[in-house]
């Protein structure tokens, strides 16, 4: 049995699903694993970098108190008084730094310097981030190597165990292409446009469910499924590949008629990844609205369902589906992440 | 670097495969996982017990002479006389034996008492034949957990990683049910009917494409599908169910115009298997024939393909599907089971 530090670097909606996650799982995690934890990290624009290496306690942070940034909350739950990620994680004396904050699609920054910080602390980083995988991924698998730390990041695409599942359970395979659909609002605007309503009431939608990102803009014109396409290549097909490598048209283009008629004669449209080695070596990869057939793997992906198809050397084809994720997936691609970087050491 | 002494028990169609994906992967092994091979140990009815520490030589075993157990090819590839399942493994100094005999339904035996041989022996044991986890799965898990050895068995089921999975990406999750197709030669005979063929001709289809089980009534009566999802329940959710537990109907009784009109009505019939846990917590499984609407996860598998559909406690719905996998497939849950066992050892 080890009691692990867990600092959060972020703290939105998925972090409050992952702080609900660790509590109810606490159990599971101490009899199957040997983990225990507390939080003794957390950091926020808001609320600032606070720290206590006793632990905070899990019931504030999820306080209505805490989300406003009162001092009188942040005083209560024990605050020592770093000024930046390393006296934090010092203070914090972090074990797994969760780094959960929004994604900054054009540098990675500050996120990238953030889990370097972290790994070069000595604490395993688990992030839902994509940023790091985009901008900087060779970098930091190298640094986490060289100081035996775990750097991993399940939560970051389609709510599945995708990255996992290629590291753990499929050794010694060469991935040739993959397929996917990885953006849910562009399948809900889709779905509501069938029905015969407008782009916008497709957006209004999305946002109702609470699966768009805060720009909608970043869903529906192909970035959120650009940035994904480039981090599954990145670490899966390891070739580096930039996001403006990416061919990527969004469904703005789309026209309603196009989409219903489309549906009717059951290909609908879907914004669709793909990424496929080229004769020479590289990568070529692609996002954008193609239709589907009935029969086709990605067929599989209604509503919020997120899908992926992989044509490997070995097994003809191999398709995951995720079937209406939610941010309780998301929490728990960290939490599992969490469990596999520290399961060696208890 | 370190090399792994392999033995392997039963060598039919599977086990050449094998052979060929070592020698195909060999580099990558060697590069990626440090680990070498060489097979000191096979064991056949015809063949016997042959073994020889230094290493058979893989051609050799490839060859007709061997497959037709004339002596002078054993003789050549260097033959040391044990005359059981303990001598041969300690003969061959082995490392890691493949368990690769046709499936014994009812008792799992000889098997079950092979794989306790190897284990007992400090072998690890990586296995294709679902009759050891059906009959023994928690006698032998507790033996390798003993031992410190793995007992592997991802090329049992469905020709996808699904026990890897659950073991190495989905931590702390409760599987709460199941539904899948796990039976390919009743998918074949199927959409043979539905094309206007009759069930015997399905059947010879099926024989034609190598699906078939030695015994197609094996299939057909559902069997071969009853077994896998027992093999499932028992490890995945942790129930000893045993098969005369799992409600069992096959595929003969359907009419062929039935079976035309459901595939015209787009809700063809498919041999589905479904466990659950029920209220009193106990494990309710059945395999029968099935209509599958068009939107339903299990529809994305046709033909020879393999599907399955988990209800876990966090993530509202999960599928893999296998495309069309073949006895490379299979070879290959042997062979990342391999790497799996030994991986931390280089």
């Amino acid at each position: 049995m080890k009691t692990f530090n867990l600092c959060f670097l972020g703290f939105g909606n998925v972090g409050h699903a992952l702080v609900r996650l660790l509590g109810e799982k606490s159990a599971e995690m101490r009899e199957e694993y040997g983990i225990e934890w507390r939080i003794t990290g957390m950091a926020t624009r808001r609320a600032g970098w606070i720290a206590s290496a006793e632990g905070l306690a899990s019931e504030s942070l999820l306080s209505a108190e805490f989300a406003a940034g009162s001092s009188s909350s942040q005083s209560r739950i024990g605050v020592s008084p770093p000024t930046n990620v390393r006296e934090w994680l010092e203070a914090a004396r972090c074990d797994v730094m969760f780094e959960i904050t929004s994604l900054e699609p054009l540098t990675g920054q500050p996120a990238v310097e953030h889990v370097r910080a972290a790994l070069e602390s000595g604490a395993h980083v688990v992030t839902a981030n994509k940023g790091t995988i985009v901008h900087a991924y060779r970098e930091l698998r190298a640094l986490a190597l060289s100081r035996g730390r775990h750097f991993l990041f399940d939560a970051t695409v389609a709510d599945m165990p995708v990255f996992s599942l290629f590291r753990e359970c499929l050794p010694a395979v060469r991935l040739q292409a993959f397929r996917g659909i990885f953006n849910s609002t562009t399948g809900v605007i889709l779905e509501e446009m069938e029905r015969g309503r407008t782009f916008a009431d497709g957006v209004r939608r999305a946002q109702t469910l609470g699966v768009t990102e805060t720009d909608p803009a970043y869903d529906v014109d192909g970035w959120d499924a650009a940035v994904k396409t480039c981090a599954l290549a990145n670490v899966l097909m390891d070739a580096p590949l930039s996001l403006d490598e990416i061919e990527r048209e969004g469904i703005r283009g789309l026209d309603a008629e196009d989409v219903r008629a489309a549906r009717a004669a059951g290909r609908p449209y879907k914004l669709v990844s793909r990424a496929e080695r080229t004769a020479e070596g590289r990568i070529a990869a692609r996002v954008g609205a193609e239709q589907i057939a009935a029969d086709d793997p990605l067929a599989a992906a209604g509503g919020t369902s997120l899908v992926i198809n992989f044509e490997l050397d070995i097994l003809p084809g191999l398709t995951l589906t995720a079937h209406h994720p939610d941010l309780r997936s998301t929490a728990y691609g960290l939490l599992s992440d969490f469990i596999n970087a520290v399961r060696a050491e208890t």
